[in-house]
């Protein structure tokens, strides 16, 4: 056997989530999988550097999959890059067609049987999209929130400094996360503004990005739901101090919706 | 009765196209009027600055209505707008709330009862999008063009001079066009690179800007498909005069994919 890196790309918002279920249909996991299963002619399994909920993007995603040694000679060029110059393998050439438009193989390289998607990652980064303008544009509906009514960015920005450090999330994250221990370390977490364009109605949209070693299950979104409902005046910014003491969910803020979650970049 | 200008914004996917049809649910134009019906407590027709075929999508789409007076109320600021400081009237907010999210009414204006959407409108322009990139982003797919082959951007772009000037575009629209005469000016047809950033993945993307002072059926998706027929080499940029000549459908390109085509931008 093989070890593949795969660098994916999805967008979530028909999927139930990355993780393969039993009885639930059309996860990431499952879909890409099967396509895979049948180029590599084995039956094959992907470990990610994490699961994503139902509805959150991946501008990154990295798994490993062991295939067959058959399978290496996938990593040649494609004869269609023959043509173009771009560097696109035969196996990511196969998966592409293979594959419904909203996952893509972004990527694919062999790595050591020790390289691990999930415990060799080192930092990961999401990023949160907001949209604070009167109008959603109507392209954008999967991929921000739309904030109608008006946010205190100051108290935000105060608020967001409490994440940063090594804690117990216990109070941001799902009453069912399954991790044993609800430590975490966020190395950064920071705001900015970005400027939608290119193609539809240019957009200014407010940018969440946190960086972290590992994260819990809802764990960006119950700390961009926490940080909106500090922006809203609920509470003032410590209490985002006063939830992470609590280790209690019912301590926090509301669960931000998945649809403007990004999984954006794996560090290993 | 009262005359409205609406500014809409579409994204075109889901739906049949703009024009309501007998025994076809769920177009554009079908879903605003009974919204806006409920609204203005009165049946509404709307007509747009013309129809826009299934996938196709509208950064702006401008259509006029007549509306009883007492609706003119709903001209007023919402009482969010009282909050946020954004400009919104009563009728933008209701209508927002009651449509799905992939229409949506940017503004609202009265207007003299001499305006006519269709009628009035000077210029008309579309942009078509371009991914000539190995991998098509996830969250694109239902807003470019994916170009897998190499393309002769050269040619494309001597090719798309012809078009410029008043011709018989009868190679260029579909067979059961309805237009009485399918002589139209073309203002201006120009390529540019723009990148698409913000949310997702960055990437360079091709676009062909088209203005013209009207536009028939199909019209558009023809100049863009023949220009890339041009670009793949199958013929040379003189194709289009050629193919403006014969004025024969046979005589022309493919016509392109809908879900890379968007109304752009309409000039009263």
């Amino acid at each position: 056997m093989a070890r593949l890196k795969l660098y994916l790309s999805y967008d979530g918002t028909k999927f139930r989530g990355w993780q393969r279920q039993k009885n639930t249909p059309h996860t990431i996991q499952e879909v890409f999988e099967n396509k895979l299963s049948i180029i590599a002619n084995s039956r094959v399994s992907l470990m990610a550097s994490g699961r994503t909920d139902a509805g959150v993007h991946a501008r990154v995603q990295v798994a490993h999959v062991d295939v067959p040694e058959t399978t290496l000679r996938l990593l040649q060029p494609s004869p269609l890059s023959m043509i173009t110059g771009h560097a696109e393998t035969r196996l990511q050439q196969s998966l592409n067609s293979l594959l419904p438009p909203d996952i893509r193989l972004l990527r694919v390289e062999q790595v050591d049987a020790d390289f691990h998607a999930l415990k060799s990652a080192k930092k990961k980064t999401y990023v949160y999209f907001f949209n604070p303008n009167p109008v959603q544009p109507a392209d954008l509906r999967n991929y921000t929130w739309h904030l109608k009514l008006p946010i205190n960015w100051d108290a935000v920005e105060e608020a967001t400094k409490y994440f940063v450090g090594r804690h117990d999330f216990k109070s941001f994250c799902a009453a069912d996360a399954p991790a044993k221990s609800t430590v975490r370390t966020i190395y950064e977490a920071r705001w900015g503004i970005v400027r939608r364009q290119g193609i539809g109605a240019p957009c200014d949209l407010r940018v969440l990005r946190v960086t972290g070693g590992g994260f819990l299950k809802h764990m960006v979104r119950c700390i961009a739901g926490s940080l909106i409902f500090v922006g809203q005046g609920k509470d003032s910014p410590d209490f985002i101090e006063r939830a992470l003491k609590a280790t209690d969910r019912r301590a926090a803020g509301p669960t931000a919706p998945p649809h403007a979650l990004w999984l954006w970049d794996i560090l290993y």
